[in-house]
């Protein structure tokens, strides 16, 4: 069955969704690769009108439709369970959950209370008023205020990488010995401000994070750090 | 083999380590009681030189000497295979390492900023300079000074709440379907407050973190909801 992936589309064809980037991992985890990557600009709301909803990533496997990156690890999961756990059973899919939540609702907002503004300087023309309205809704400041205000949101960004930093510190991976979805969550968050932001989130030298993120990028034959990212071809964020 | 727990004892025999609650809360999942719980003081170093080290909670079971809470989930789910699972697997365990760095690094931080005073309250007397002078190190600041700028901290705990609510209201517990050692390390930290102060510090009425602390309360034959705290006891803490 022909398998494909709606993909959010930034500047230049840059592609930063945190959450496609889970999606992605996820398929490489069960050893698929999608068929087509349809690109889809945030207000391209009528390409994706056939999903029922209106975001990206959106799954198409044969003739199931499934929006969402966790439904869609969900999906593979029970899909293809002769291929290799995304969960590594039912308890590690639970806190999976946890990852998940923890990602969505602590790390993402700490990444973008420092990198919105060079999110946005990625973000296709076309969706940029839709970008910093709804952004700018969100968190209730422009995302001028935001960049000014980044080095302000150091301790605070110390504070949400806490736990990730004491767990890799005792184990090379979230999941343990090896990487399963959970490790995807993570990694999918931090492709986000790989591929559009030269801002420095990790120390440089000996972080357990940074070291992870290492080890992630060369995963299933360098996937992320395949990337294309402002690093290779803009060069915009530096100024930020 | 006889098992021994050595447990955190506080003023007038209350029990409120979220650490040994953690402990007992995975040996009632293993089926196992203790055959023996030992009281030790903050400060009753010498009743604990054996471990070689200088905290509980310490299991001793049989000639195998185990301290440190994470240590003897870690023995048990080795030593007892054939019992109820506490990790559900190799990835379960990676993944409650996270929790159990979110809870250390994150929840029992949140939770002090704001109950320290009452936890203080029911230290035994002998051990309030000790633990006077351990936390005002770890905080840099006074027992006082926390208990009274406690309603600041609102905006922060809320913000830690948030992936464990967003988990709790997508499923009855962190790991999925059923509890496992992840719950028991969340719940264990909760278990600190419960026994020690009249804070609330979740809210009345629909809170699924408030919902899900009830069905773990009653969890092992209500182990947990049986504890003796300052609410049955002392009324010390609601005039904090």
């Amino acid at each position: 069955m022909a398998i494909t992936l709606y993909e959010l589309q930034g500047a230049k064809d840059i592609r930063f969704s945190p959450y496609a980037w889970r999606a992605k991992l996820a398929l490489a985890h069960k050893g698929l690769a999608p068929d087509e990557i349809v690109p889809v600009k945030f207000t391209e709301k009528d390409k994706i009108a056939f999903s029922g909803q209106g975001r990206t990533p959106i799954l198409v496997d044969g003739d199931k439709t499934v929006p969402d990156s966790w439904a869609i690890a969900c999906y593979l999961e029970d899909a293809y369970p002769d291929r290799p756990s995304l969960f590594g059973g039912e308890t590690g899919q639970g806190l999976a959950k946890f990852v998940n939540a923890y990602a969505d609702g602590v790390l993402l907002g700490g990444i973008a209370r420092q990198i919105l503004w060079d999110v946005f300087q990625n973000v296709d023309p076309v969706d940029r008023d839709y970008f910093r309205e709804t952004r700018q809704g969100r968190f209730g400041k422009t995302i001028e205020e935001i960049r000014d205000n980044r080095a302000g949101e150091r301790p605070a960004w110390e504070a949400i990488l806490t736990p990730l930093r004491a767990t890799l510190k005792a184990q090379p991976f979230l999941s343990g010995e090896a990487p399963t979805y959970a490790d995807y969550i993570v990694m999918g968050t931090f492709m986000w401000p790989r591929c559009t932001s030269a801002y420095p989130l990790l120390p440089q030298g000996d972080d357990p994070v940074r070291a992870w993120r290492e080890r992630m990028l060369d995963l299933h034959a360098g996937l992320c750090r395949a990337a294309v990212g402002y690093e290779e071809d803009f060069g915009l964020a530096e100024s930020a």
